[in-house]
């Protein structure tokens, strides 16, 4: 019995791999509607800090993992006190503070982009000196899709920018012109095997992931630069799980270079496409991980370009299935603007 | 809301394949330990005639399917006069008993081995003096994976044979030296669209199915016309669903000719090579259909080979799980010997 913390796609789409792999999964979610409810007889509806309920379910599973790299450091604890926690509460302690996350992978040599830390808006004037403008001033934690992050781009923007952020403390990033964004999932298992999927080649849209493609646009030496990168990342994390790794490809004199953008402790929307043409899909490959089983085979049999459906895109199926298209739906039960309903990975022969 | 009756492997990868496509599950069966109860929080522990569970399942649902041919007309008819019943009773009807399938693909011109029918030992004495010896004397209903048949290679072991079958009618056919057995996994929807994914050759192993190979070494000209006559008979049956028709490869003087072993309503265990290399596996092609969806795409983008994992087998895995491979558990909870417990897919790169 796998414990998945978050009740969402992520969550549902890993208690469907974990079923193909003979495998009970019991869902933890404070939401009653989670859509990950639905593949599962096994569920607890509760919050995150309801140490009651916690327990039960951690007496309830073998092993637990999670669908966010939000979990609560107080539930990671309390929780990995119990069973085993899959990836462990160092790699979400990380993930989930912007300002913790570049200082490990800074730490590691791993590029990012130039950054400081801003608790003031005294310490943001000083920020700004040093890294220039534009620059982009972020939260350290509960970003997403977008969400917590203003550009700067004169002096006088500053204090405002400051002022609607928050929780604090901040991080001011350097503004860096990417030419694009690429992603690499990668898993490591208990043994220490370690993988990576191809690098996908990311476009968004308001924000939101709009499609993968693989094989990207991305020089070899680029593409093989990026897995070793994500390699890296999980081996210096003592990392269990699939990890998701995204980087801006920026563009040099002689040759592009990569900086980390970020990393995201599970599997990723980037990956999804995985599902349609590996021959091991990324959320195989994370239950196989926290199972202590050996890591699936990564190879990519075509390619593939995956496209999300957001909101009421996804009334566009049935009649978009189509030609060599591969959909999943959520099954969440209300399309709302902005919410991600399905996607759809499109197959053609490889290149 | 799709209803399926059955809860074993199939039921609950039609489950399975079901929530990728956002639908949700009920499970009807009456064994309270049924592996598909572990994949959806909906189901109904009852017997196949209990009418109030069967029309309270009904009331519950949208369309109902079924993971084996042996639903009892009875209860077919009453649940098709409440809601949708894909593949329809009519299929169900010609399939559960031999001698009516026989009678059908003869009437459609498919070819068939050489029967005859038989309810007394006169009969049989008369069916051995017109279609020869060794022949095989074989219930008409309730037979699998061997069980209810035996062979007869001379004349006095008729009558034992006429014993020790039942429930009777039975059907004596003629022994086909055939070479190989091939199967073809084919779908046909609502709007009558027609799709069949590659033939597999199977290999059996103490009378249950132990590897499906694609490409199978299958002359061109016998892969094309199976094809075609899988399809050839889910047109003649108005059938909506996947439909596994086997096929005996019979060497010929001039060259082999195809006759039809048995003809399958539902997803087929020599389709379970889909799930690893196709765009559209054979579970996803039957929810489409039931569900009056565009078929999907069916092609196979690797080589592979499917292989059954039967009683203490499954505990090869996870060791096993090196190289190319796929695995599929069922997830029951006793590996008794001749128990199918998982599948195996090796892939290989396509010739």
């Amino acid at each position: 019995m796998i414990g998945i913390l978050g009740g969402g796609q992520l969550g549902r789409m890993l208690a469907l791999a974990a079923a193909r792999l003979g495998m009970r999964s019991h869902i933890y979610c404070p939401d009653p509607d989670s859509p990950a409810f639905e593949v599962t007889p096994h569920k607890t509806v509760a919050a995150y800090d309801d140490e009651a309920a916690l327990a039960a379910f951690a007496d309830a599973v073998d092993v637990i993992t999670y669908e966010f790299e939000n979990v609560p450091a107080a539930t990671a604890e309390f929780l990995a006190a119990r069973k085993p926690l899959r990836p462990g509460a160092n790699a979400l302690a990380i993930s989930q503070d912007r300002l913790a996350e570049k200082a490990f992978l800074a730490a590691k040599n791993i590029p990012v982009a130039p950054y400081r830390a801003v608790t003031s808006t005294a310490e943001l004037d000083t920020a700004i000196a040093e890294l220039g403008l534009p620059a982009v001033l972020k939260t350290t934690r509960l970003g997403y899709d977008g969400k917590g992050q203003r550009i700067i781009r004169q002096p006088d923007e500053a204090a405002a920018a400051f002022d609607a952020l928050s929780p604090k403390p901040l991080v001011l990033e350097a503004f860096v012109p990417f030419d694009k964004e690429i992603s690499v999932v990668v898993a490591r298992n208990v043994a220490g095997e370690v993988r990576a999927f191809d690098p996908a080649e990311n476009v968004h849209r308001h924000h939101i992931l709009f499609t993968s493609t693989v094989p990207g646009d991305i020089p070899p030496g680029i593409a093989k630069h990026a897995a070793m990168l994500a390699k890296v990342i999980v081996v210096a994390l003592d990392y269990v799980g699939v990890l998701g790794v995204e980087f801006f490809v920026v563009p040099g004199t002689e040759r592009p270079s990569l900086l980390v953008n970020e990393i995201a402790p599970r599997v990723h929307n980037s990956g999804h496409w995985t599902e349609a043409v590996c021959l091991t899909d990324q959320f195989e490959q994370h239950i196989r991980a926290v199972l202590g089983w050996p890591l699936g085979d990564t190879t990519r049999m075509a390619d593939v370009v995956m496209e999300n459906l957001i909101g009421d895109e996804v009334l566009s199926i049935p009649a978009a299935l189509t030609g060599a298209t591969q959909p999943h739906l959520y099954g969440k039960s209300e399309a709302r603007p902005g919410r991600k309903m399905a996607h759809i990975n499109r197959i053609t022969a490889k290149t």
